[in-house]
């Protein structure tokens, strides 16, 4: 992505790569650790960044170490997997897990003609999803052919005649690959071994410059964990604008500015074939799970003006507080005009509007690019009854 | 669009066409009028709505009565333009006015085959908007072979050889079918005659709760008038939304509800050729003109991550306060991904967010959508340096 010449050269920065930090002693501030040479080395700042980011969870099971089976995780990953496709008669490929990853990774070998099965132990479809939006994806995945199997208990990978299997308590899956997509966890050991304060899920503590519980660490990036705007606790998000942002304000407040990130509420989109899938907020469960009362409401409208040609469904789903009437989050499923429509959802988080308000906000209309209602305004309107 | 039968029938509504009200009598709570048979009629009323919209406005010149030359703004005026079309061999059409439906019937006429000119007297082509989106919109009208004459003085409609022609002070365009897309006025005329304050452009004033100046006389649609969020002041913007919100609104309050609505932000978006062209909020000039000091960013970025198939330029102004931070507006033009991005900063008017608030908005990101940090935000940033 970037070479280290242009750091050293253009910018005049001391990079060093191949130099694996093992330890941070803070009270002397010092890191310690190994070049590639297997050198040791020392070195000493004033203030540290840890942008140690996350890894790829992979399974503790028999099998998952066997050539082709893979995570998809950095840039190297996706060369081996480009590489393995290319040399090894790939028809069919078993993709355990169904994030945002695997979803993605479904599609682009779908589109190389392999085919797909989608299998992980959990019984649900995208949890976090509203069910009847959570099924529209799925029926778009099984229309491209993908074998969805939620709810099989995975056992291990053995090799086969064809390739590979992938043995599951009630079934066994043949494929030529085997992707992981169960998730990543933030790189915090280092943080954790030098005694600093860990938020959610193992990722580092920050406050809002992005400092840690120690007065000359910051993190930031997908190691660090964030404050989430609706629910005003810790959480751990690792998405990239907020990796990115994080990154820069880390760097203004260590040259003598004073920014303060507000946090995250959680704003995602992805595609998966023809389908734009997006997410801001709380959803039900997670609303509970954070002493919300909330109520939802799903509609199902129209990407564009009423028998302008073209138009698709939209899914939205909305959910709001009972108790406050404030808005916690929205979710929307369609083929166009979904991506960027979760904008306006997430920008009224971060004002912590109420539904009432955000009901009433002036959207943009025209025939091409929706109904006069737009679809999140329609939800806002049946979740509203819904609050009163 | 909808049958007189279902409104009496189905909802027990005594529906009257054919019935022209030519007067209010406040005071005694009669209309008066004349029906399609010439019959003289009064009825008195409880409540009274006017929802009397807006008329298309013409041109008081030489020749502009002559057939071939037409408004659009009705269903009628719409069948009567296409027919004119099927059965006249129009090969070029001049549209006077450069505004939405200029410009949408402009895309309509070239997808017909049909070469099109547009004049105007004013010399700035879409005057509200940046210089630089402008342009943009502007270069991809002419890249698609149409003539575009702002400042030409027009003096009159004649006949020629090959139908009609305009002749402008300093030039004549030839054709055979004029449109008038110069704008719209408010029907207010009934309103002003009762004696009713009037609004901006002559629109009927109403309170939040759409009501006029006469406590049993309510206004909604395209002759009312609205609060501007963002200036506090009153407005007249007639679009879609706010006149069928209104219009809802009214049915509440009159039924015994009590809706207030907050006001309109002037979120407007249309769609010429490949371009999608989006506002919300005031231009720099309509915010000095509100007092305030506006400062702009103008910034192009792409419609989807770097070096992702299909990613087009994206040109995004946004307008801030320099007394108070507040973001004032955003302009927005680019092939895909504007129509519905421009509500995340409607949003943020409704708010009355700050840029700088604005600036730390978790936006949807992934590769297909935008570059990581969406093209609002980036111009939330620049403009963010202007301010401090």
């Amino acid at each position: 992505m970037r070479r280290a010449e242009v750091f050293r050269e253009k910018q005049g920065i001391d990079l060093r790569i191949g130099h694996q930090v093992e330890s941070i002693e803070p009270a002397a501030r010092i890191v310690k650790g190994t070049t590639a040479e297997g050198r040791a080395f020392e070195l000493s700042y004033d203030k540290l960044l840890l942008a140690t980011g996350a890894k790829a969870n992979t399974l503790d099971l028999p099998g998952f170490d066997l050539p082709g089976v893979f995570t998809s995780k950095t840039l190297e990953d996706g060369r081996r997997i480009k590489q393995w496709i290319s040399e090894t008669p790939v028809k069919r490929t078993v993709i355990v897990g169904m994030g945002y990853i695997a979803l993605e990774m479904c599609e682009a070998l779908r589109e190389r003609g392999i085919e797909v099965d989608m299998v992980k132990p959990g019984p649900v479809f995208i949890p976090w999803m509203n069910r009847d939006l959570a099924s529209v994806v799925r029926q778009d995945l099984e229309a491209n052919g993908v074998g969805v199997y939620p709810g099989h208990e995975i056992i291990r990978v053995e090799k086969s005649d064809r390739g590979l299997k992938i043995v599951c308590s009630d079934m066994v899956l043949e494929a030529q690959t085997i992707l992981l997509g169960v998730g990543v966890s933030p790189c915090g050991g280092l943080a954790e071994a030098a005694g600093l304060a860990l938020g959610p899920g193992g990722s580092v503590a920050v406050d809002r410059s992005l400092l840690t519980s120690d007065k000359d660490i910051y993190a930031a990036g997908d190691c660090a964990d964030a404050y989430h705007v609706v629910t005003g606790r810790k959480t751990w998000i690792p998405l990239a604008l907020r990796a990115n942002r994080s990154g820069w304000a880390v760097a203004d407040n260590v040259t003598g500015g004073r920014v303060e990130l507000p946090g995250v509420v959680g704003t995602a989109v992805f595609k998966v074939f023809e389908m734009q899938v997006a997410r801001t907020g709380l959803s039900v469960r997670e609303a509970e799970k954070s002493g919300f009362q909330p109520a939802e409401a799903v509609i199902k409208s129209r990407s564009r003006a009423h028998a302008h040609p073209g138009t698709t469904d939209i899914w939205v789903q909305v959910v709001g507080d009972r108790k406050t009437g404030r808005l916690l989050g929205a979710q929307m499923v369609g083929k166009e005009g979904v991506a960027h429509r979760i904008n306006a959802a997430a920008v009224a988080l971060h004002a912590g509007m109420t539904v009432e308000a955000f009901s009433q906000s002036d959207l943009a209309y025209a025939p091409p690019f929706g109904p006069t209602w737009d679809p999140l305004l329609t939800a806002a309107n049946q979740l509203l009854k819904k609050l009163q």
